[in-house]
């Protein structure tokens, strides 16, 4: 990773002579590989699943992909961008180069045995209620399998997974894109866990997110409340400043917070509060200016109660920037892969799960998971570091059926899926459309300069720039309370 | 009034050598004389009390005032300190100068017929609910009483009646000091209608209040309220502020207040709008800093809500500052005149009045004002321009019992009272208390001497200096819708 | 009025001997008669220009328009529906019953001169800034010459021109529809000024709004505030609490509010305030669950403070229900009739007139006028009670470029356009679309049947059921302050 | 403990034969006895100082009193009123029974060497604050003490006692009582440790605290916040309506609060949220009146929010009932004992220390504590579980000056002086002072008799009834986070 190699076009356009040409008959044949594999890489998941590490302190799941990198051939710096847990595995040599991301946190109180009904693992522990579990091993599964056709076939080309901590607000891939290991990749491939198979074309919320503190002056609040100056107060009409922002912002923007620290004991006038809030919009100039006006709000709580403030800018993400080029390439591989059967079993199971599933407007039914959806321009209210790749480089998007169609977001039915046979079908599902579009990359100059071509229309006169202060450490503890 | 006169403890060592002696058959046969004239100034109270004329408005109340003591051979001089209604009426010459003051105006919504049942002469009409038509007569009574014996007497010494429009709130006192109107006062006396007869040593509440201002920026509210900002929101948000305050301030400070401009139309975000706020407190600097901090919440309103905060500042008094020598030559000379008995039909009234009276702790009973109570320290919970003339001048104070024991102040049953015999009584007891007072002046110089050195004592260590911005013109509309 | 002939799709299937079939040059010759007497009916508009009166308050307004059609051989009902201003003018006699709605009522404060700055015809004053003084005569316009064209051919149908006033807030067809006057129409048209050229197919937003008011217990609030219970406070607790509500109702809905009392005095504790808040949302239902929260919050803000709450309903309207067969045949006569070009003048007036309009996303361009847009789906974020008639009765709608294309609504801009001659082309458009409109409608039983069909789809499942209390009067004093 | 004897007037008039007078030279003897065992209960003190244990989790402090008395003889019966920490010490036998109070809790947060600068011997750890390590051992030392020379002089009559945990809000007391442990008894006798020698006539605030809990319905704060009822809006509008109420309410009332719980995830909306809030005021019908109008507040929170309130009373204590001839013969005695010096060490400690102390208004000077103050009526802004026992049985008051002169109470000042020299004097003084008093209850049926007729007479009229509900069992566990 010491020399960068600046993006050339020119890189793209010469093959070796010694290099073979792929056919159709070698993707079928990469295609059987990958379904003799499935379920070796299905049982590295659950390993995965079973740690359920949440973000930065991922150790044995990130040492366990590291590992199978390894044992393949990659080469694996692990620790990079001063984060334990991050790595890169490399393999191959030369232009274009194929990075995908591997992520593997776990989240806070999902915690669920492999049933369809509420059974907490460990009560109140963490749990892949994202599907992280099969994220990362489902792009080591494809970077491996795309590596060794490569090689085979003596194709030039590096394929790279990174590994990325700390997805679920930890913000990983920010604090690796700035170290710049990133820098020479042409395209990024990514897919996340969901309840339907479906290229991505739409975007995410952007989001901000900080923990603003409040200081006061203590005083025994049944002596001398006067002597006080309260902390509590000063976010109490914070709080509500941010209540009145609500209606003269864009309707579509998302405001929310909890109270962190609200006092230590009631006989004391408060001297220190803290808030953890979000704002979330799909359009970041729309977000700064929403985030501007609610630190207005903390300073104005703090002024109105002659109180202190500062911020802690917890973690920002971008929303994700689609790119059409690679939104098609992968619709056209998925469809090759195409969706998959339950089995009995896995039907019982879904059924008996979808009867917890809170209403929803319009859920896609059990058995869409054998069919594939077609790409939709949109706003998901979800956010996601890869935000931040996606306004660095062409990056494509993919969602596979690892959970029963209508699973909530990060949710205990989540976790349950996430570790099963539903979920490794989803997995391989995505580890093949990867893997193929992967191919299409490597072997056609056209579609990565395609790539870059939407990457750069969708981006014209946008700057990237993230609002994550340039000196700031990734956090790595934020996960402790 | 051209020349100003500084005070000299010299002028008061000698008497004119033509200037008699005053013996008690002269105090006696003084009170004679205002008994024969009461009639005549109780006519003139009950005129001034069918004008109820407001603040700053007061035309055809301070004109009769005027033209009784024109009549009674006071030079007057009439719209001083630039206010229409207020006047200076001076008698005699030389040192002492004593003045007392005249207040005149009413309150908004007390117009109430002289009975003992709730009934406006007109629905919403104002009304002497303070009793100041009884306040400023009573004060003229006194000043031609005792001019007449001073004349009689050939003693030197001159009286002044100061006509102080607007004490309710528009602080016209503040600005006939500023204009240096008391400038060569030894002494001022001052009496006010009541529920009891009492020589004055307490104090009462400073007071400081202000009309906030926000303006933001007006929008549909209904196609695209995110483009406006609402300066309804900002106050709002001060409110919130203020109320947050309430606990960390002293505990017996006031902070009151009302929204008189919340918005035009539902359909529109609000551009404007506008809260009309009091704090009191009976020290002065403990207010100010009060007062600074609703100034915060104020910045903090616009502050948060990205509008625009203004604030004009309508009025500001000080405390009483209570004189102990004058205290004590009040007292006494109250203690000679007596209180007074109710008639039967007085007594009627009065028991029927009282029914309509709300709770209160341990009030006076009936029949108490015919006796006279012991000075008190404390603070009352009302609020006088009176006060900023007491930081400047020694000044007593006199309580008369005009209302019947345990009328609430400002309310419909003080009006009531304020216009027939049981007012017109309290009012001749205060009449003949002041004379007997200045008399006690004009001829003792040790009484003025005594009253500097208790204005002097309590004093030390205190600046005075009106928070009504020096720059600031009387508000004569403040009235006004 | 009296009889109430129910709906009969029998009635609509034969046609008397004696008509005439209506052919494609007698729809030219009604255009161009009607292009003859535009001026006529231009300067009518004018007329109701001038007069701008207010909802329930458009005496004049009225009777000229009910002279206009007498004058043209209808007969007129006024005052129906116990409201002055209100009236029915009908023509022609059998079925079908075709209704246009004519509306007349200014707008508080958007007085304006027909120039293109900002510059008030009286200050303070009401203007047609939505121009219904074109609406309602474009409506007689429309009936009058499809009337005159009907009799030409003895064709059967009854048309009838309901002069509906008080459309801005005051409700004027809901309590016309309750009673009864429209149960017999078969179809209602509809028009509205705009700044564009559109037959309608979206819907508005529905609304409920209604006054709040608070009362508490007086008292002196330096005196003895701990006596008194704020109805202020009520109210402010009842506005934080719909602010909270923001993030937990549908992001779309609309809820906007001023303050209309807020406290008498800042002396005395508030014992009456008052709140006059709109709840909007283009979905009934999802509405009525916003406003019974909107209730609770402001019973919590009683019920927290110990004061009282009551709560008057001052008006609702429905979303309008999209008509897609009526939506189609208007289409098919706004592009028969087509838009219209602006003269030198007008379009040297639109371009000044457009440097005054705020900034706003992707206006049509001026010279939009001379084309037709689209009919589209979609929510318009305006309210109208012509939403309860569309639930009542197949309801056509429209929009014509009366309006510089750009000019926001209620805005003297609007004020300006409605009083000169591009607001007068605007209503040519419109009146000659809707006698087409009806002409299609009286000739053709299967278009009536197609309008009755689409109604009936839309509002398969769907109660009509007005929010406005059954027994609520006509709040013909809405507009007094 | 098993049987209850009920007050008798009777039981004080006679003396057994064999009992020997008490003289004055028994008194001086009683003070050199008990000057001569100061230094080891001093040392059982510090043992308690180290322990520092919190309410209800005493249970080697408790255990160290207990091995102290019942090695002088007294029988102990632990773990009474279900409070494993309580007990009841008891020696001697007959009429009349007087019972000390021995509270041994410690606040948490305050550990602090006993040195003159802040430094915790465990940082965040508990310190004894408040000096009950002192309070419980001086009871001890003075009822053993009395009880010594009882026995010596054969004597009648019963001392006990009283170890009483969890004064700071557990309450111990208020069941200690309800489980009749106090019935039997005539006189409590009670002391404090402070910064001042003073026998107490003046009273406490009464409160009651509770902790205020809401639960909505969580949802993802970002994708379906409209689903979510927020269970931290219902607390923050509860807080305002808190706020409103200050006005509103007297205004010496206390009312503070902390936000104990406002959410789990940013990404959630709440569905759950704490408050701990205190009331406070030194008359309990006004408390009362407050604290339902705060239970409102929370109601109205619950109600605008659409989520469920529930309250835990967590506890509520008596303001005290002055005792005015136990006042004066504990001021006698108090007097009698005399105040200390200070050692210079001790002086240098007071001295460095006092640096240290918050600005205060008249804080007696270093060197007071040689003198004794005068009782004084008044309310003192702390509150405590001997309020409880006051409105029982007649009750006696006593501060000691362990702490430096100016010391703020519950801070780390008071830790320091509790665990030295300074503490362990005033801790002798108050040990003498009760035992002298209690010799003269003992030996003085009048004695007995007069505390008893002040105690019927300050009382009269009123009933006790703790507001903790009657079922509630001590909150044991109401110190764990």
């Amino acid at each position: 990773m010491k020399t960068i190699v600046a993006f050339s076009g020119a890189a793209l356009l010469s093959l070796p002579a010694s290099a073979q040409p792929i056919r159709e008959a070698d993707r079928t044949k990469l295609l059987q590989t990958m379904d003799a594999k499935a379920a070796h890489y299905g049982d590295l998941s659950r390993r995965i699943w079973e740690f359920s590490e949440v973000g930065y302190k991922e150790t044995q799941s990130a040492a366990a992909l590291r590992e199978e990198l390894e044992a393949a051939g990659f080469e694996v710096t692990a620790g990079v961008a001063a984060i334990p847990t991050a790595f890169v595995a490399s393999s191959g040599s030369g232009k274009p180069v194929i990075g995908i991301l591997a992520e593997f946190d776990a989240l806070p109180g999902l915690s669920q045995f492999d049933v369809p009904d509420r059974k907490p693992r460990v009560e109140g522990a963490p749990g892949h209620g994202c599907g992280h579990n099969l994220l990362g091993v489902g792009a080591a599964f494809a970077a491996i399998s795309v590596r060794d056709l490569l090689a085979e076939k003596k194709l030039p080309g590096t394929i790279r997974v990174y590994g990325t901590p700390a997805e679920e607000g930890g913000g990983g891939k920010i604090y690796m894109a700035r170290a710049g290991l990133l820098s020479d990749v042409d395209v990024v491939l990514t897919w996340h866990p969901g309840d339907r198979n479906q290229s991505g074309l739409g975007t995410t919320l952007a989001n901000i997110n900080a923990k603003f503190r409040f200081r006061g002056q203590p005083a025994h609040a049944a002596a001398s409340p006067d002597k006080g100056r309260s902390a509590l107060d000063a976010l109490l009409l914070m709080a509500h400043g941010v209540e009145l922002l609500r209606e003269h912002i864009p309707a579509e923007t998302r405001i929310h917070y909890i109270i962190t620290k609200g006092g230590e004991a009631p006989n004391v006038v408060p001297d220190f509060s803290e808030i953890y809030i979000y704002a979330r919009h799909s359009h970041m100039p729309t977000l700064d200016d929403v985030w501007s006006r609610i630190v207005k709000c903390a300073e104005a709580g703090a002024l109105a109660t002659s109180t202190r403030m500062e911020m802690e800018l917890v973690n920002s993400v971008y929303n994700t920037l689609p790119n059409d080029a690679l939104a098609a390439l992968v619709d056209k591989n998925v469809r090759r892969v195409g969706g998959f059967k339950y089995t009995a079993e896995e039907q019982a199971f879904a059924e008996r799960l979808a009867r917890s599933f809170p209403p929803s407007q319009d859920p896609l039914p059990i058995g869409s998971q054998e069919g594939v959806q077609a790409p939709r321009e949109g706003v998901s209210s979800s956010s996601t570091d890869v935000g931040d790749v996606s306004w660095q480089l062409p990056t494509s998007a993919l969602t596979a059926a690892t959970f029963v169609p209508g699973t909530p977001g990060h949710s205990w039915q989540s976790t349950a899926c996430a570790g099963m046979t539903i979920g490794r079908k989803g997995m391989a599902l995505a580890a093949k459309t990867l893997a193929l579009t992967a191919l299409d990359l490597f072997t056609d100059p056209a579609q990565v300069k395609a790539a870059r071509e939407s990457f750069d229309k969708r981006r014209a006169g946008h700057d990237y720039r993230s609002r994550v202060p340039a000196d700031q450490k990734p956090p790595l503890t934020y996960r402790d309370k």
